[in-house]
C-alpha cells in the first residue's frame, strides 16, 4: 500500500492525479501548511526536507515530483503513463518534468517563498514583482517549443500532463493569463475533463472541507 | 554518435563524466559563456532554453541534467550507472538528482544569476548574500540524511555521484567550506581519483586552453 503525503494546491496534485490514473491502491495524509505542519517533528521524521509530496512505499520513502511520477509510471506499466520501452522517449518525459521542477516551479516559488533566497523584505518584494514575467516566459517557451499536443509529448498521455496541469493552475495567482498560451489552455480544459483529474481534485477539496 | 554541448565549470560536467564512465562514443561542442554564445541564434536553434547541457542524439535533442544522466545510464546498461532493474532504487536515484537540480543548483544560481528572479540591483545583492547559508543548508541535509556512502546511494556507484561532485565543486565560490561535510568531502576525493573524472576534467581544461 502506498501513502501520499500532500497539501492542497501544491505540486503534490501531480502525484495524486497520477496515482488515480494508474489505478493504484493508496492512502493520503493531508498536511496543513497554514499550521506549518510540514515543518513539525512528526513530518520531518518522514521527510526531512519538510516539503510535499512524499510517497511512502513498502521499500521506503520517495520524494521529488519527477521521481515519484517516474516511479508511478514504472510501477503501473499497464496504465501507460510513460514510454517505458523507449529510452529516448522516456528521457524526453524526464526532461520536461525536470524543466517544470527546476525552472517553472522555481520561478513561481519566488512569489510566496522568496525568503528561501533572501532575507531582506525589499528583495523579497522585488522577487514577487518579477514572477509574472519569469513564469510567463517559461510558459511562452512551453507553448512555442515544448508542447507537442494534444498531450505534452504528442498523442500519448504521460506523467508530464498532470504535472503541467498542476503548475498551470498557479498561473492566475502568478498574474499570468493562461489564455496567452492557446495550446496550454486547451490542454488545461482537456485535463479537467479526465475522470482521474476530477477524482483527484474532489479528493483534495473534500479533505480540505 | 552523441554530441554534448557544454561549457566548462557548469553542471554539464556531470554529463561529461557520465559519458566517460559509460564508455560512450561522443563528441563535444564547447560554448563560450563569456561571449554569451549560449544565447546566440546558432545555439538557440539547438536548445531554445539557451542553457547547457544539451545532448544531441540520433533521435533528437535532450536537455536537463537528470534526464540526460538517466538516458546515459539506460543507454549503456553494462556500465551499471543506475539500478535499472529496481524501480524503487531507480526512483531514489532520480529523487537525489531532482533535489540537486531543483533545490541545490537553484540555491547556488542566486549568486550569479539573480537577474532571473529580480530586476533591482539591491535585490540581486541581497540574494548573493544568502547563498552561503542556503547552499550550506542543502549540503547539511545531504550530509545528514541523503548520503549513504561510500557512494551517494550506497555501495553502488551511480549517476548521482558525478552530479554531486559537479555541484560540490562550486562550494568554495559559494562561500561554503566543504570540510564542514566530512562524508561529502571524502566523496569528493574519491571522485577525483576516478579515471573517468580525470579524463572529463582534463578534456574541459584542454578545450578551454
Amino acid at each position: 500500500m502506498l501513502t501520499l503525503y500532500y497539501a492542497p494546491n501544491t505540486c503534490a496534485l501531480a502525484s495524486l492525479i497520477s496515482l488515480e490514473e494508474a489505478g493504484a491502491r493508496y492512502e493520503t495524509v493531508r498536511l496543513n501548511f497554514a499550521d506549518g505542519e510540514q515543518r513539525k517533528p512528526d513530518y520531518l521524521a518522514v521527510n526531512p526536507k519538510g516539503r510535499v509530496p512524499t510517497l511512502a512505499t513498502e521499500r521506503g520513502i520517495l520524494t521529488e515530483t519527477p521521481a515519484i511520477l517516474a516511479f508511478i509510471a514504472q510501477s503501473y506499466p499497464a496504465a501507460r503513463l510513460a514510454p517505458l520501452e523507449d529510452v529516448f522517449a522516456f528521457a524526453q518525459v524526464q526532461a520536461f518534468n525536470s524543466y517544470l521542477c527546476s525552472t517553472v516551479h522555481v520561478a513561481h516559488a519566488h512569489r510566496l517563498r522568496g525568503s528561501r533566497w533572501a532575507d531582506d523584505e525589499a528583495a523579497i518584494e522585488a522577487m514577487k514583482r518579477k514572477v509574472p514575467q519569469s513564469v510567463g516566459d517559461c510558459f511562452d517557451l512551453i507553448e512555442r517549443e515544448m508542447f507537442a499536443g494534444p498531450w505534452v509529448t504528442g498523442n500519448e498521455y504521460s506523467v508530464c500532463d498532470p504535472y503541467l496541469f498542476t503548475i498551470a493552475r498557479w498561473l492566475e495567482g502568478d498574474g499570468v493569463d493562461i489564455a496567452r498560451f492557446p495550446k496550454v489552455h486547451a490542454h488545461h480544459r482537456r485535463m479537467e475533463a479526465r475522470p482521474a483529474v476530477q477524482r483527484a481534485l474532489s479528493q483534495q477539496q473534500m479533505a480540505a472541507a
